[in-house]
This record gives structure tokens, C-alpha cells and sequence, in this order.
């Protein structure tokens, strides 16, 4: 049990670390730019979570497993650079992947500390969001969750699933795997068909 | 005592919460896009504080008043929208009000923490500013408080004054009350008259 | 010993104050705006660095002594403000001795919490940068470490260097001034001859 909590956390790093290089490369980042981004996106939004939480240390100072995730990751996003027409879909698969991952594991440290459920969620979309934030602000983009707010919605809703698959009796792997799984394919299925929440605004405020 | 003292966070969460929708809506920013930057707003500053002062819980981890204050303020703002050119004034209300507020609980805090007088200030302004410039990164403006530094002067002669007054035999609710007058209306007054300090620069140096 | 490490955060401080100073004064930023960013680009590395790792209070929340060395630096700053056209260089002088000390503390301070190698050369590095990534980010630059990945790179060696000295008979003083000097000579080298690391695209990713 603890060992797939280990490998998800590992699972997501890595994922995320190769969204933030890539975004880095084609930014046209240099050698150490790509892993700082990279590093970054991989541990901005659990880093932040340990921060906000009390008696938690931040997850990946004893964990050198994550740091060579990352080295990983990066290592394979510059091999992968060339393809460069082809970055754009595997970008938004791994960012996916992370955010599915992280998501189930912040939610999960939310409910192993008592939080209300609303705090539970939001500590998950922290955890699966943030690093990717952090991303979008280090290479001086307006962060992708702003506008895409549908983002933020995958990921509550994944959260949530979460939430409440754990007071089921189905098998710890499934309670976990079906809220990532559902959380990916939404987001993959809304890149796909673009689309997005509907607008508070009437057009006569545009 | 403790009760006013929640309350003096709730209706700083609140004003804030309103002040960062506000700020959302004139960006064009859509659902949950403006309700994170109103939470942000409400809660950087304090949560800035918390990080940074030892022995402290995140004040909003296990408070679902505020919230619900947040999501208020978010609906309050929203509703208002639709008065776009009336929009800038009670955003500077809200603003003076919830740097008003915010400012005495982080004072407040640092003397229960023992901090030198220098620190309790600092805290304070900390707690008052902080999520406003978080607010102004967020929607890509240069933060507020770097342009028109009267903003934190009145902060800190608010919070110093605050800091005198608990030496007094004032009672405690004078003793919060009268500060928090203070710094909303001398804001108010520095907006109303475009007041700024004197520049370091001279003629020749522009 | 406890006072020469003191003491090296002081002149840290106090270098990366006079750094964050000078750059606002370029920015024409004005009193207070002046010294926020002095204060965030002193204290920024080594307070990342206290939220991140357990059991740490934040350095600078009861020494007042640093407070002291960030409103001289501002002071002194302003002061050589009219040289406009010597600022560069002192700039980079003073960067570069923050950078130096505040980096060999950082690793200090891993290495006495038991920290791998790899996460204590992480943390100098966090502790001497990150003061300069905030200064860049609150004047809205591009973060210099981003571009100039030489930067960072000479912050690992220095710490890699102190690290490894610990392990040596050498005296305290030698053990941290010889990786301090390497980095600040390192630094300065680079900038006179403009030297960079080798670009991973090739001419025609370009």
C-alpha cells in the first residue's frame, strides 16, 4: 500500500517533470533552465501542499528516488526535443498523467489528516495544480489554469470521486486508479474537442 | 474576545475575497478562475504569516467560515459586475478594509508571539498586503504596493499604532477599532487626493 | 565559530540588500519600494530554505541585527545612486558575495540536518538564488538565473566544493572562505570574459 502511494508520487514526478522540460525547450531554455523548470514542475504543487499542512515534511528532501525521476524525465524530454512538431500532444498527455496522479495524492494526505472534505479536495487540486503554475509563471506565460479553468474542474471532480470512492468497499488499487483514470481521459477527451466551461459573461460585457 | 477576534478575520476574508473577484472581473477572468483569485487575495497575506511565524496552523486549514466568506465575496462580486463603471470605487473600499483588518490580527499576532516591535509591524503588513500583491502577480499587473508605496506606509503606521495602543488602558475593542479606522480611512483619503510621497529622485536624475 | 557563521549571513544580508537596492533604483522605484526589495532579495534564499526544511524558524525572525544590515544596505545604495553609470558593477560585485556566503551557509545548514549530499548542494543553492529569482520577479525581469544558467552552475560547484572540504582536516575558516572565494572569483570571471556553457540545440533547431 505504501509502496504504490511511493510509486505514484514517483509515477507523477516524473510525468510532470517531462511537461515543465518540455515547455522549457520550447521556450528555447538552456541545459540547467530545463531542469530547474522541470524540477519545479515536478515538486511545486506537493511542496506547496507540505507547506500549508502542518507537521509534514516537504515530500522529496528524503527522497532521493524523485530527484533521479526527475534527472529522468528530463533527460528524456531533451532526447525527445528534435521531434518538435510532436512535442505539443505528448506536453498535454504527461501534464495530464501528473495532474491525475498528484490530484489522488493530495487528496489522500487531505482525508489521512482529518481535513473537511472541501479541504481534502482543495489541498488535491493544489498538489496536482500548482506545479504546473509555477511552470507557466517561470517561463512568463499567463498560467494555463486561469483561462482553462476546466483544469481546476477535472481536477475537483477527480478529487472528489476520490473522496468518496473511500467509503466504498472496492479494492484500495481501484479506489485510486479509477479517479486518476477518469481524471486523464477528461482532460484529454476536453483537449480534443476544446471545450470549456460556458461564460459568465452575456455579449453585450464583451 | 476570541469570537471578535474571528470576526475581524472573517470580514477582512470577505472584503478581500470581493476585492480580488472585482480585480478578476475586470480581467475577463471567468468562474472558477475569479473565485481563485478572490481566495488567493484572502488568504495570501495570512498565510504568508503563518508560514513564516513558527508554531502556527495555515488560519484557513480547519475554518470553513472563511470559506464561506470567499465563496460570498465571490458571489457578491459577481452579482455586481454588471455595474463595470462603478466597479473601481468599491474595489478601493474593500481593499482599505481588508488591509484595515488584516493588518491588526497580524500585529495582533506577532505580540502573542513575543516578536520584537520591528517584526509585529512587519508581520502586520505582511498579513495586510500580501495577498493583494499576490492578487496584481496573478492577473499581471506590477503589484500595487511597489508603485504606490503609501499603501504600505499606512500599514505600518497603522500597525505601529495598534502596537502603542495595547500598552494603554484602552479597552480592547478601541484598541483594535481605532487603527483599523485609521489605515481605511487614510487610504481612502490618499486615493481621494492622489497623495504620494516624496520621490528620492531629483529633477536631473529623471 | 556560532559568530563567524553569524557573521556571514550578516554580510550576505548585507550584499544581497545593496544588490536587490541598486537594481530597484535602476527600476526607479521609490523609498519603501526601495527597501521591500532589498529586504525580499536578502532575505528570499534563506527563508525558501527555512519553509523547506523541518524543524527550522524562519533566520531572520528574531535577529534584528539583519534587519539592521538591510536597511544600511538600502542606505548605502541610495547614496551611490547618483553614479548611475558604476551601478552595473558594484551590482555584480554585491551579488556576487551574496552568492558566495549565502550558498556555504545554505549547505551548512544541510549538512547539520543530516541531509543527502545532493539535496545539501539543493539547498545552498536555493539559499544563495533564490533572494536574486525574487528580485528579478518583483521587477518584473526575466529571472537572470534562467538565462545565465552559469550562474546556478557555479553555486553547485562552490557548494560541491564546501561539501567535500568538510570532509577534510582543514580549519573552519579555510573549510568555508576557499568555496566562498571560488565562487564569487568564478562569478566575476564569467561576467568580465562573458563566458556561457554550450547550447544543447544545434544551429539548425535554431
Amino acid at each position: 500500500m505504501n509502496e504504490l502511494f511511493g510509486l505514484v508520487e514517483i509515477i507523477g514526478s516524473l510525468a510532470l517533470a517531462i511537461s515543465g522540460a518540455l515547455t522549457a525547450i520550447r521556450n528555447k531554455f538552456d541545459g540547467f533552465g530545463i531542469l530547474i523548470i522541470a524540477f519545479v514542475t515536478a515538486i511545486g504543487g506537493g511542496t506547496l501542499r507540505d507547506i500549508l499542512l502542518p507537521n509534514r515534511e516537504v515530500f522529496w528532501i528524503h527522497n532521493t528516488y524523485i530527484m533521479y525521476a526527475i534527472i529522468a524525465g528530463t533527460v528524456i524530454a531533451i532526447f525527445l526535443r528534435n521531434k518538435h512538431q510532436y512535442i505539443y500532444k505528448p506536453l498535454m498527455l504527461f501534464d495530464s498523467i501528473g495532474l491525475g496522479f498528484y490530484t489522488i495524492v493530495g487528496v489522500g494526505i487531505g482525508i489521512s489528516q482529518g481535513l473537511d472534505a472541501i479541504f481534502c479536495i482543495l489541498i488535491g487540486t493544489i498538489t496536482g495544480t500548482f506545479g504546473g503554475v509555477l511552470r507557466d509563471i517561470l517561463v512568463n506565460k499567463a498560467p494555463i489554469i486561469f483561462h482553462k479553468e476546466i483544469y481546476a474542474t477535472i481536477s475537483i471532480l477527480g478529487g472528489g470521486m476520490y473522496y468518496i470512492l473511500t467509503y466504498t468497499n472496492l479494492q484500495v488499487v481501484a479506489v485510486k486508479f479509477i479517479p486518476i483514470t477518469f481524471i486523464i481521459l477528461a482532460r484529454l477527451v476536453v483537449l480534443k474537442f476544446e471545450l470549456s466551461l460556458p461564460s459568465i459573461y452575456s455579449k453585450e460585457e464583451n
